[in-house]
């Protein structure tokens, strides 16, 4: 299996060029003195999500013909809004798959962008993308395991080590794990000394179980659901994402709901940003994993924003 | 009076270069397609606010002998909070003088920063901070009506006129005159066709009473300390703001306490960004007033994001 090179990530930067907003890299002044922070902001995407890159570059490699056929994806939502806002940008009709757990915020965003929405149970979306892509012919971007979208995702990992070249650490959120692969891929290449650590909510922690069996594991839906980081659920890691990560990730912490949540908070209030519950998971590791971090420059991926504004008010309640 | 010029703005930005944040202007895509906007998101400031920006500015033009003495000021919150940023990063000894009505969030964030917090009643912040100044021999940095402040507020408008060169308005709220006054020198020197907006919470719109009879008028406390915007209170504007206005301000409107609601709540979903009420103001501006604004890319200065998080759960639950 071949993997996702730095090559490979630097021309998916050029490509995407001007689609994507070159997000900031944002100093934490709340963190900890002795090992200070650094959160790169996706939520400032304009569709709130890193996933734009990987849906971009991916839009971006079609081919006339592909075009004219369309695309489709399944996703738990943000996947979904950025094929869609792609799709849109380069006027190629773009079909979703969703889970009924989506929160209605990510479908109606979905659909505010063009795109047709199919709702389906949990179990079911994989063969019911397929489908879509066998009956229209349309092109299946998948919303992570796919070197294109790898590749895209891993033009932040460019932006980091190009704003921060001493950076001792770098935490992204995993769910299937397109994001920490092109994330690592750039990291590895440009600052090798650096560790690439994952974080997952312990709700859905099937990637650390496989991380230290060597084994990759699924988690059943019903136990990845649990956890209020829902674009985390996903279970197992891809294949290909697998792979990446066996080759470039360093080590893979949980964290709690209370974590998540505490996270949400401290974003909002000590650095003014938006966060998802899973756009504060990386976060949410800084908090609580610090003995584990090693010396030096810690930046936290926060990978999005577009939360359900109840949820918000409840974290900001206390 | 001498006026604040273009070049004392571009001095400044040199001498504040590395101590402030370069912030994102970031599109919205949910605004009116027709009339696309744009915020600059001071609120990604490290204290959460532009007016570290005046601030930092003031403190550099420091003598030897004036820092050893110290500077006090006083400030409903975020000058504050900007002078004892600045202030700490410098060596320099920071006394506030506070209203009694500051959020308590905004004080124990100055105190946290090293600085002597001395809270007073509304009427009598002025004389305090003359008092404490003739004691200490300290240096008063006033939060908006002196020439060092002004242009560094205006180093905002140097980025807008950089980042987006065919800026049709800048929208931008209005307390003492100090951020509208350096944003207008910049934006006027630099897009000369574009239009500069004061935005004011109706409750405290004594500059629109002022900019359309032509006389500065003073509006009662009781008055001002009604809207929520709690940074906008400062009625008048400050002599020296109020030339600058007069030379460069285009237009001066009003929005409703529930105008600047929607807008935190817009910024929030939308944005993926905390603002707190003065914040969001110049937002609700554009949300109240599209009829009244030039065609093409319209800016509002997203000003601070330090809200007290009661507040802002409020306005999420809707």
């Amino acid at each position: 299996m071949r993997l996702v090179t730095i090559n490979d990530v630097r021309a998916a930067a050029r490509r995407i060029d001007g689609l994507v907003t070159r997000t900031p890299l944002l100093s934490c002044p709340w963190a900890d003195d002795a090992l200070p922070l650094w959160v790169k902001a996706e939520s400032l995407q304009p569709i709130g999500v890193f996933k734009i890159r990987g849906a971009s570059n991916a839009v971006a490699l079609l081919t006339d013909e592909q075009r004219a056929r369309g695309v489709v994806t399944h996703s738990s939502g943000n996947h979904a809004r950025a094929l869609a806002w792609a799709g849109r940008a380069a006027g190629v009709a773009v079909t979703v798959v969703m889970p009924e757990a989506a929160p209605a915020v990510k479908v109606d965003a979905t659909r505010a962008l063009g795109a047709e929405v199919i709702i389906v149970s949990p179990a079911e979306r994989d063969s019911a993308a397929e489908q879509v892509a066998a009956e229209r012919g349309a092109v299946l971007v998948p919303p992570y395991d796919d070197p294109a979208v790898i590749a895209g995702q891993g033009t932040l990992g460019l932006e980091i080590a190009e704003d921060l070249p001493d950076v001792a650490a770098v935490l992204v959120p995993v769910s299937g794990g397109g994001l920490i692969s092109g994330v690592a891929v750039a990291v590895k290449a440009l600052c090798p000394t650096a560790h690439v650590i994952a974080v997952e909510p312990e709700l859905a922690g099937d990637l650390a179980e496989s991380f230290w069996s060597g084994e990759r594991v699924t988690w059943p839906v019903e136990q990845t659901y649990r956890t209020i980081a829902d674009g985390l659920r996903v279970s197992p890691v891809g294949e290909l994402a697998w792979q990446h990560i066996r080759e470039y990730v360093d080590d893979v912490v949980t964290v709690s709901e209370d974590g998540i949540r505490a996270a949400m908070r401290e974003l909002a209030l000590g650095s003014r940003l938006v966060a998802e519950p899973s756009g504060a998971t990386a976060v949410a590791g800084y908090l609580e994993h610090r003995e584990r971090l090693p010396a030096g420059r810690t930046v936290a991926v926060l990978s999005g924003g577009n939360v359900d504004p109840a949820l918000m008010a409840s974290v900001l309640a206390g």
